[in-house]
């Protein structure tokens, strides 16, 4: 009723370190949604806050999200102690949007290791899907209302679930067209497609 | 019922430092409603507190504003370090009037920033804008009634978000006459507007 | 409706150390649960956080787990101190799916061992009970789902409590058939089946 959810179909045209383009579904359909990432001060055990009226699962997906990144984080660059040092906020506009689902995983670790690397992702990129405390990728919901939502943004690029995939290859070809996908089910699938070096 | 929301169309005829007049939209119309900030104490880690009856997304919008600022202060005066070793309060008359939506995002960061710099902002300035944590100025509702308030209350210059550019341009001419209007798509737009030099 | 709650009957070919696969029961029938563990930081008191849409009773179980866990390791490896110096997240997948019951109990405690001692669990097992505080197993609900599903999942190795033995054994001969099964009436009867030496 009144005002469309997300009134932008593209909030940024290039993402600094530390933002990261999802995709949700609700029930108006599927749209492109930011995680944003900053640090925001000192903290001892590696803090985090969340804001966007995030639902509990949402918050969940976070503290999931923050504790696979901070192992991830210790693998790639074992001298990187960002994620232990400082306090993150994490906000998902818009502000008034409710938001849950857990889809968001494997976007909210991308937002955290490019803010800890201070390393922009690639352009155009988006993604979504379940991620577990090992950084398996889990199957998610509304996979035709997100590429829709996708290229209606100008993306060029997603990451979808391994476990999705049949949902993908279902669309009509008009749907599927001038997209490159990439099936994933392991976060460091992820790495070299959102980083390539 | 009753009292009206908002008793006095003008609560400050010069705000000082800390002080910013927003815009907002109640079911009862338009209104300015001026954001108050004061420190209170020392902090290590740069706390806040707020009152006036606030709901949870402003209670956020709140969180977001800070952690933003305190980027954005650092940035602009490297050894301001006024957020990060006092403790804030943040009140929003009037105190028994419920209050709650992002809009104030744009209002807070400019409150905050006055108070850190201990400079009063431009006179007879408001604005509305919900904020994205890295700064990104998002449209917000109500843009008719808010115009008409801020005239209402001898407002000259207003603040709008670029995406409702369209919104203030559709509003017949006498309303939107007699008014300086500045559209902005990031926080750093405000700046210049806010803090002439 | 609409999506299944598992849309994978078995996540995990193989199990990392911290990952032990539970048996649940919902309305929709029996399930395998993996319960994923992993240490996130240091912690002084051995603290815990857990996800997965869990509710009070399974908080509860892990509460129990971790502290029936503790006394174990300390009677097995009196010089490993893993649980009381590292900070644990448990996480039981799908997020969005919610999770109640006492039965992952001694699923809990196997998981935690594992993690505690870097090594993986015997491949091809779960397993379902109650935990007491003092390692007793007690009876759980949905053995006939559970089985099923454990062998939908190619699971070779169950244990269930000594006191479902009856519930086994009144399942059909085509159930029963094709699994190893142990009824254990003690934490300290799973020791050996899930860390053979």
């Amino acid at each position: 009723v009144g005002k469309p959810i997300f009134t932008s179909d593209r909030m940024y045209q290039q993402t600094p370190p530390g933002v990261v383009c999802g995709l949700a579904w609700t029930a108006m359909g599927g749209s492109t949604l930011y995680i944003e990432s900053s640090a925001v001060g000192e903290s001892k055990r590696g803090a985090f806050e969340a804001t966007g009226r995030l639902g509990d699962v949402m918050k969940e997906s976070i503290q999931i999200a923050h504790s696979y990144c901070k192992k991830l984080l210790t693998s790639l660059e074992p001298g990187n102690t960002f994620l232990d040092t400082n306090r993150v906020h994490l906000h998902i506009p818009e502000g008034a949007t409710p938001k849950d689902g857990p889809s968001a995983g494997c976007t909210l670790v991308t937002a955290l290791l490019s803010l800890a690397r201070d390393q922009p992702v690639r352009q155009d990129l988006a993604m979504t899907g379940e991620l577990s405390l090992t950084g398996k990728i889990l199957p998610v919901g509304g996979i035709k209302e997100k590429v829709i939502a996708a290229k209606r943004a100008d993306i060029k690029i997603i990451c979808l679930p391994e476990e999705n995939r049949k949902d993908f290859d279902d669309l009509p070809h008009f749907i599927r067209e001038g997209i490159e996908v990439h099936f994933v089910s392991h976060y460091t699938d992820i790495l070299p497609i959102a980083f390539p070096s």
